[in-house]
């Protein structure tokens, strides 16, 4: 994080800390702790609201000068949150047209946090006022390091469908497409003759009966994404007023689908994320990683920040499996492998109260004497040798297309299979990447594409004619391209592309396809590569070559005998595609049981990716900069060959090779 | 259709035009197209109203009259829709208390179609207006052929609870009761002493605590008929003041619960049908075959239109599944043979914008260069050749029960057991019928059921006193009667029929129910016939033999020992009943392995009704006039003996059999 | 039930009578057919509030009058119904306040029973002087025996969120806390920052975001219950303004959960209960049991009232078996050994209309020639047999901790697993339990135990420390205690207890727990006892020993190597703990397949608890006073040893054994 003197040198490490919880003499004792553990920055105050303005315009911050001050005199940074996602009661008491409403009218409760209308002039009031008190306050503190507005934007309130909102919505069409023919063109309302008259006549997407317009929907999330964003503009520059320190929120990468944050990502000065693992998840390291890679992504390649994870279980999912042994240590060093210059927990101290209570902790309920908290003290000096690693970068070879708007749009009703979903399709490219040690990045299909040996497409449904082109050029260029079914269906306002599907994609695959033939539930089709035999899911369809090859066909099922995966030349590059989800075992192939594996395989291999052979795929190799990081996710030591270098953690020297234990990990300066 | 001299000559052939979702230089290909294919009669304007009224009172008519002008120019003919069924954004916008609102009293959203109330005097207003609007204009244009009021009455605003329906229920309560003494009567409101003292207490059946009195909810149910008929009366009086052209409305046989066909059919001058697959269900050609028979039964034997169906696959079932090669030509010829003298289809051509743009279509996103345009053009030409079936009745020897208030009522909440439906029991014997190559129709059981050599009541548990002494003197003058259980329990308000089960039914069962014994999720017993054994689901009973005699007898369960099937000889005639759900497969029978269709032989020789013998069971054979219709839906050519005629299709001569192939057709002229 | 000399002698029999429901030329016709079986009590007027005032302040007791003459006149008494669990149709029309709100904000309808505010003070006012009247009218007529107010309470409405019961909830919280400063204390507000400036700000517990306070959900459901025992008690106060008689209310043991019975208890003056059986779950009996044991425990070890049972099948599960031949008859007396004075059913005749139709009664609709009807007669000629059992009681050495608050907590949202329930673990340890022979009585946590040789504590979450301290004592003094994982966890305001869990049990359980972990769906870990292996279910745990011992370890899963099963000696008694849920079969143990079963085996020998050896497990073994009851729940006949006395129900003495046939009851004076 270059460019922000006030965070502590190395990596961050530390958590969210609500002593407002505890008595005094706790703070104490969490201080000693902290130094103990090597912690060296910790965000305070995100839930304090109603605590420092007990009243309206009221406000009290002796509690938090003392913490401060406290935390200053033991060298702590203090990373200070906005308190804003968590209105006081007496802010929804007195201003009752600020609460949350849902999609089907229901006024929502409070006495919890994030119950408020994102749209409230109530609320844009309210928490610029108590942000710009903090900064004029705390601005000049010398704990202070950077902060921290808000807390997970969207987490509850992504929607609003109330009064407010509507009339917010309409505005922001007014601003989008100036007169309204635009939006009846754009949303193509002659079907079921839903002409708007005026855009006074737009309500948002209230519970209705089923076949709502879909451009009326995908307009209303963008529009909710630039109200969230919004509030938070407006508190930054609150902030800035007093403050050039660096500002951020936490994001919830990849766990927030309302939130856009290829949107987002331009609005902070460092991103930050918030990383809980789906613990009952086998291999939930994958998703780990995934989602890493996609908040480096949403970065644009700089380091960013890990600002909450956990230490051992979370409190909200229904099964809260606590992590094994090391694997709280895998976790934070594969954030850092793939790109952050921070270990943050949720949180410092376990709560005795509330609804969080019996979410892990660095100092978890049992106290010091656990083994969660050698491992934190543990953690804490592994990332101190892990200093020499800030500010590096991660390259990759491989980008993979995510965005938000094609993954709402592919979820929205009447779609021609529920069985796919954007994060099941993404998923399954990323993990067999992933086992092949490829490490990617994640683009938006409109990006620039050059630096990429080959660009991964899985079911990017909506996809504009722009970045169609963007991917077109890509290919000609010299580029690889590998494309999924149902991709390029749509535009932005989910009209379907001219001509047979996939519209603007035809000319770069060289293909058409005639008919989609979505598969009964849990069937399959079989897939011949000529060396072997793969079965497909959720989906089959009728490919008519253009200009393209057919490499693998359809062994049975609707489309019997025509293709399933295809290959167009063109210009300096190649682009494939991929007709059916080709990623589970059933039967054999060239390159082992898994369909989508042999077919990466093959592309990888034309594209010219290297990548490491001989190593189990349970273990996760990433370079960040200089440093090879080594995961064994198995249960038997691995030798991982071909690496030169010092073992940062332990100071071995690897020549030729370095062999990781079984959970262990190994970062070697090459 | 005869008497309707303004439809074309032969079998109707098209579907819905919606032009205006296009450019017009596209309408002069969608002519040329329509001409290619056959196509006669195009369904137009069913979703105009927000363009032929922009605003309220504001006509504009130019793009329909160009489109009728264009329609005419190439002697396609016009089935007009009034576009009430999706009313202006306007409407809902200046009438809000027009607005539906569900059973927990949500008022819905706009921004898709049925979002009214169907008791809102402003909606009657409007709707008839703009349907007068439309007659008064088109009445005397040459391509007019009949009109099409409405789309899909009870789609999504079948109920609607706002206080608006509230009043018009009561009204409707004091219409038919007269005095609320009778309302207390037939709802028997001393249970919970729920007695009301006026019509004005009385609330449609909202979202309450459970245990709603059932004659209220049977009432509202009716009511809400009542109210969607009135408003099609409203509509086709006011065309009927410019045009004597026939009207009609397309219905949903049978997949619309709420609405009573029994009553909507004396309504309309041609009865119309909407009908698609489910189609991830296997053999859902029966059910197509059985939605064919009642849309029939409901047309009282006339010939009926085909008013939708699909070229693929639909885009609101979870797995949209297109249709195999042959399997169009199939659905259609099939609703043919059972009486439709059209073929039509939602729709001309594919969307694409809206929430049903993957819905199949005439003309594909694909284009015409197609498997779907080349099969939309082949069966043009086979509608043509069958142009002498017009016409021509289907006969019958066996009936079906069915009624719709009894679905109603054997669904609503506090039943024996929830593993018994309606749709599931007639259908299972619906199936077992088919299979036996037995042509049915359905009948209201207060019918006619004199011409029936066999009449199946399958779970008719709400059956009115009148009803059953129909079913009786039916028995006495030589009919068969086949009941299942469940059957004559409860009279016209839920009221259980006096004395032992099955009420109403006892003396033409010569039987009584003792006790019902439901059994546990996935429960079976065995049942003995004598010759072998067979699995009962879902239920068994307590049957008390009067004058009829045990049949077959349950092997083990809570009945063991105890009658399952029996038989009472009265007058003429004789009465089966079958204590259990007798179909599915356990160890094997006299006549196969499934026991409804061992029993059903037993019933259908002992009524002399003739079947096709030799024929295999996945061969549907439907006779319509002198024209035998075969479907082969089997993957092996068949030969089905005793077929001499000219075949239709083919021109092939038939003498003594004919040879249908896989997945064929042949109609024969007898 | 000594000291009600207006109640029948021997043991009362009889059910609920609506003749209201019926003409008067059935009513002669009940008398008889009462008078045959040996009725002597019935319950009148339960649903009848809208008969006698059918109008606000008018009243009809004519037919009520009627009533009562009639009963008297053939020497049946009469349990006299407060009718105000369904108000007039009239009141909620007159009083829309007075509606039930649910937690979404919806309004709910009428038309069926409970659908009222229970704050509402229209409800109160109308309600009490309904209750008045009847005691004014009926307090001296000599048929009169006893008053059931109201039918039970809490069961559709037990909570309401209108305005005015918010605002009574504000009250209640006024009362119970005096400042909102111990508001936010007990309820943790600085987490999440949600602290109340004054009462006036608190809201109910509506549908909102996750992670309301837990403390607010609790005293939420605490107020409930409060609002409903005040609506009993002004009716309780109004009817003894004219009567002395015995004044209850039927409680739904154990299937109400937000009603908290050990606050009720002291309400009533002799506890009745209802009690229907969970059908379709096998060994249903068991269940049966438990609802007994803990209704005479809720009744302080008293005789009870049967109030409500089934003869058959009910008609709200989703599907309704109806009971096999015997099983009615050792229900019924299954409650009587269990300290049941009474036998009574939901109804005396089948309803014709309305909700419960399907509901058994004694008087099916098949009529007397039945064998529902049969049973009935036997039945009331076995309890006349069994009216020397009258006033006794039961006794029993073991005591299992029930405790609604502790139910209701561990049952909020954001739990370690959504796995663990409390009705599951206290079910899983009352079976092992049952199976052992071993006769159990409930108690709340902070009751007197010196009586039991032992105190099992099932997932005892919520424990306060006064109650920790009790059980210290207990085991101090001699006393053996069994408790289970994820017991004392939190305190009354769902706070965590300091330090290591399990925070006030770390004490007399000789250890701690560091880590919880629960285990994936489906989950299991190996538990070994050296000599043999179980399964442990749904969690396992980190123990960390202190004075404790372990008995047994886990094998494998995260806590491989540390114990599952500890004993820590402690003064003169021992208390045991087991870290797993170690009920399911898996290899063979010492003492059989369940796990559970073979601890529970060490530990009653340990206790001293004496129980029968040598009798089949499906044997149901209880001692009332002087009386031995023996059910045979199994197909074969049993021959239970060590039973001298008169059987008396058949009058066969028993010298040293008795042996019951199949599904047989027996009943010995010893």
């Amino acid at each position: 994080m270059p460019g922000y003197p006030a965070l502590p040198e190395g990596l961050a490490y530390g958590g969210d800390y609500n002593p407002e919880q505890w008595p005094e003499e706790v703070w104490q004792e969490d201080v000693r702790l902290m130094r103990q553990a090597g912690v060296n920055l910790v965000t305070v105050g995100v839930f304090n609201w109603g605590l420092i303005e007990p009243a309206e315009g009221v406000y009290d911050f002796d509690r938090l000068d003392r913490i401060f001050d406290l935390l200053h005199s033991e060298g702590i940074k203090v990373d200070l949150g906005t308190p804003t996602s968590s209105p006081p009661v007496w802010f929804r008491n007195r201003h009752p047209g600020s609460r949350l409403v849902d999609r089907e009218g229901h006024v929502l409760g409070g006495a919890t946090r994030h119950s408020f209308c994102p749209s409230s002039p109530e609320y844009a009031a309210a928490s610029e006022r108590v942000a710009g008190r903090l900064a004029e306050r705390y601005a000049g503190h010398p704990a202070l390091a950077m902060w921290h507005v808000h807390n997970e934007y969207g987490w509850a309130n992504a929607h609003c469908y109330c009064p407010t909102s509507a009339e917010a919505f309409r505005a922001w069409l007014r601003e989008r497409y100036g007169d309204v023919g635009a939006v009846n063109a754009a949303w193509g309302t002659t079907f079921w003759g839903l002409t708007y008259g005026s855009f006074d006549e737009v309500e948002p997407p209230l519970l209705a009966p089923p076949g709502l317009l879909t451009g009326l929907q995908l307009d209303f999330m963008r529009f909710s994404v630039d109200a969230h964003i919004a509030n938070y503009r407006r508190e930054r520059e609150a902030v800035r007023r007093f403050s050039d320190l660096p500002v951020t929120t936490n994001f919830m990468i990849p766990n927030c689908k309302p939130m856009d944050y290829w949107r987002w990502s331009a609005e902070v000065d460092v991103v930050a994320n918030d990383h809980y693992l789906d613990a009952e998840t086998p291999d939930a390291h994958i998703g780990l990683a995934m989602a890493a890679d996609l908040t480096r992504s949403v970065s644009g390649g700089r380091p960013w920040m890990l600002m909450e994870h956990s230490t051992g279980a979370v409190n909200w999912q229904p099964r809260n499996l606590a992590k094994r042994r090391g694997e709280m240590r895998r976790n934070s060093l594969a954030h850092v492998a793939r790109g952050s210059d921070s270990v943050m927990f949720f949180q410092w101290r376990a709560s005795r109260h509330g609804a969080e209570k019996f979410h892990s902790a660095m100092v978890p309920h049992a106290g010091t004497d656990s083994e969660v908290w050698r491992d934190v003290v543990d953690l804490g000096a592994d990332l101190g040798r892990l200093a020499p690693v800030r500010g590096s970068r991660v390259e990759a070879d491989v980008a993979v297309v995510w965005d938000w708007e094609s993954y709402w749009a592919l979820e929205l009703e009447w779609r021609p299979s529920a069985d796919l979903g954007f994060r099941e399709r993404v998923g399954a490219f990323y993990e067999a990447l992933w086992r092949e040690h490829v490490t990617v990045d994640f683009v938006h299909p409109s990006a620039d594409l050059s630096a990429y040996r080959l660009v991964v497409v899985p079911s990017a449904y909506l996809l504009t004619e722009g970045s169609a082109k963007n991917l077109h050029r890509y290919v000609e260029a010299g580029g690889h391209l590998l494309v999924s079914f149902f991709s390029g269906i749509v535009d932005e306002n989910d009209a379907i592309h001219g001509g047979p599907y996939p519209g603007v994609l035809r000319e770069v695959l060289g293909l058409s396809v005639e008919e989609f033939h979505p598969l009964r539930e849990h069937g399959t089709v079989a897939v011949s590569s000529g060396a072997g035999e793969y079965a497909g899911r959720i989906w089959s369809e009728r490919v008519r070559l253009g200009e393209a090859a057919a490499l693998w066909t359809f062994a049975d099922g609707p489309d019997a005998g025509h293709p399933a995966v295809t290959r167009h030349d063109l210009g300096a590059g190649a682009a494939w595609y991929v007709a059916t989800a080709l990623d589970e075992a059933s039967g054999s192939g060239p390159r082992g049981p898994y369909g989508l594996r042999g077919l990466l395989g093959e592309v990888l291999d034309h594209a010219g990716v290297r990548r490491l052979a001989d190593v189990p795929e349970d273990v996760e190799v990433v370079r960040r900069g200089a440093h090879l990081f080594l995961f064994n996710h198995g249960d038997r030591p691995v030798t991982v060959p071909g690496v030169t270098g010092t073992g940062l953690l332990d100071g071995v020297e690897h020549r030729g090779s370095a062999t990781v234990p079984p959970g262990g990990v190994a970062v070697v300066r090459t």
